[in-house]
């Protein structure tokens, strides 16, 4: 199988986050690595793998291909279960789930938006709102306080074990520090960061 | 147990049609609509079943609550697996994870993006940005062109099933139109369209 990423981009290290922490080793696959800012995803060969240009994309051997980071993920979740990082009961899979998409709703893409929008990264390709952008950093910074408050009561995003949505909002977190967004001193939240950066997967 | 909802959002409307597709009756429930424009999602009652104030959230009897529309489906999912609207199986199910993230992603959140950037239907608790919001309708023009070409080839959206990606889609298209956003003459996606809406779970 073979791997089309992006080093430096967030959602692809949520998906090598995953495969470590499931012990699948990224030395498994082929891996292609794409230069975003000079639209390599945006080539028609790129695109028949994922029309909608975003990476990660898993490639089978037989070709066809996989996009969107937690449809990939979901993927290794049924092929390799231990650990479970999407839960293993109903209750647990819906609430691991919930706080999954509250990472991504309300933290990461915010901070994509706060990103794509304040630095104009890709506005070769895409109209440019710098007064949205500014509202989205806002917003991931409630998001911040937020989770400070949550953290107080929780060992990790959603609840006693570590999970996809830990892995959701430390990629996040971290590619906010690229437009100077930080946790700065929120003790609960900075506490945890420090816990799951301190796990061997943060570097993967 | 019990629903909070509001008939007229699409996020509700998702999992209504998603339970009558499961052939779990509405009626099984208490349901209490709220009044999203008038605020009643932002009371600290509603806050303590879901801080982001998002509908539809599922409180189960012993008061603990569920929110995010596709966190209550995968509960509904694995408590009631028949008909698989999820997929049963480890590809099939990230091949409609990646479906259905596409038709939220690209569809239904540029949609109320638009919705909300260029009505300012939620002014009162939010920064409005109105180029945004046109520029986000002009996403969702594009994704039905990607979708009119795509339905050419498959009877549904992530292939020969109806699965949850046809709901997020079908969710998404008659809320366009309360913008004046509409698939129009594109016979593909306008069959597609015609094919789901006839089934019984559209009217949920």
């Amino acid at each position: 199988m073979k791997i089309y990423e992006t080093r430096q981009a967030p959602n692809p290290r949520r998906l090598r986050i995953f495969l470590a922490e499931k012990g699948i080793d990224l030395a498994d696959f082929e891996i292609e690595q794409l230069d975003l800012a000079a639209g390599d995803n945006l080539s028609e060969t790129f695109k028949t793998k994922n029309p909608m240009g975003g990476v990660p994309v898993l490639e089978f051997d037989d070709g066809h291909c996989l996009s969107e980071s937690m449809a990939i993920c979901r993927y290794f979740e049924a092929t390799h279960p231990d650990p479970p990082l999407m839960g293993d009961s109903a209750e647990s899979q819906a609430m691991i789930e919930m706080w999954n998409r509250r990472m991504e709703l309300h933290l990461l893409l915010p901070v994509a938006m706060a990103f794509r929008h304040t630095t104009g990264h890709f506005s070769d390709r895409e109209a440019v709102f710098p007064d949205y952008g500014a509202d989205r950093a806002k917003t991931a910074t409630k998001m911040f306080d937020f989770l400070d408050r949550h953290l107080a009561d929780e060992s990790h995003i959603a609840g006693d074990d570590y999970t996809v949505a830990d892995i959701t909002a430390l990629a996040a977190i971290d590619f906010a520090r690229v437009i100077d967004l930080r946790i700065g001193d929120r003790p609960h939240l900075a506490a945890w960061y420090e816990r799951v950066s301190a796990r061997p997967s943060a570097k993967a």
